[in-house]
């Protein structure tokens, strides 16, 4: 088995926290999105999406997408952490945050960042006026989280769940990405993020 | 329990069909999102997302995105059809071509559709040029679903999943939507929508 990954983009890096989560180590091949190693057709023959992480299976099989491979793992190797949800009113709850927080959060600010700073121009058209259009979502839903956190300790309820490593680097990539200065402005973002920091799995 | 639906749009579609195929009922409150009805600050109070179709529960919890609402049916009422994967590979390909067909395909499909035609202009700012460009990434993303689904009786492989009720809604949105000559052009795509139309579920 092995993990194709570029190490500090968020995608690999919520399989990394993911992983250390559960406690199981994997092999990792590093390499270079940056420079378009996921764009030869070698990669692209193996992969359906085109991105990193990359997951190769002793079959050869090959499994894309983040989320695609911790539940892989999770599924694979029983565990009481339960990072997807314990039974199926928490499950539920782990979908639906992990979907708000993607779709109104992370992958929003992707778009931001994407479109406003042409970072990837090389490879797709931005727009740079649906870049701030983005950007000012971003700050809309900051709110929603700040509210939830100031009500619960973890992003999906009272359990620590892959939505915390989700809504993480969401955070992180606000504060370096878009440069929104979020910990100065949502106290219980900043306490739920601090507390956050703590943990081993995250550093 | 109840669903609140608007039952034409896709979110409420993919549940209603993936009720008929777990053949589970449950009771429905049409509320209209054209007009506003999800705008208002008692359904607002209630979603943490703001649009349907939200689950109310006996406990009078709530729970939004159609994805979890699936998932909490799916957990709640055991069964055998394994709607998201029977095994640890097969959940990982579930969500692999889940998130593939949603982030590539339903998802910029909607923003092609939202910003070209202005249709939620009262409430959101549009820029037309971020719909062109989806719609032309949503063009580029049809071929991996055809190479997919030439090779596989199913999306996610080679039994039914809630992957395949999301692609429909997908080509359903992109040939009525967006205009694609989506039928006409791919035949793989155009074989398995004529199979899945046949489905009870599905009318």
């Amino acid at each position: 088995m092995k993990l194709y990954q570029t190490g500090a983009t968020p995608s690999c890096r919520r399989v990394s926290i993911f992983l250390k989560e559960l406690g199981v180590e994997v092999p990792r091949v590093e390499i270079n999105v940056r420079e378009g190693d996921n764009l030869t057709d070698e990669f692209l023959a193996r992969s359906v999406n085109g991105k990193v992480p990359m997951l190769e299976l002793a079959t050869g099989e090959t499994l894309c997408e983040s989320v695609a491979i911790c539940r892989y793992f999770d599924a694979s190797y029983p565990n009481d952490l339960h990072l997807f949800g314990a039974n199926p009113l928490a499950k539920a709850e782990v979908e639906m945050w992990h979907r708000v927080v993607e779709f109104q959060g992370l992958y929003t600010a992707f778009q931001a960042f994407r479109n406003i700073t042409g970072f990837y121009a090389d490879r797709e058209h931005c727009v740079e006026e649906w870049g701030h259009e983005s950007k000012k979502r971003v700050n809309e839903f900051l709110p929603v989280l700040e509210k939830q956190l100031s009500q619960h300790d973890f992003v999906a309820g009272n359990a620590f769940t892959i939505v915390d490593i989700t809504a993480f680097l969401f955070i992180g990539f606000c504060i370096n990405g878009l440069k929104i200065e979020v910990l100065e402005n949502y106290a219980a973002i900043r306490l739920w993020f601090e507390e956050m920091s703590k943990r081993p799995s995250f550093n």
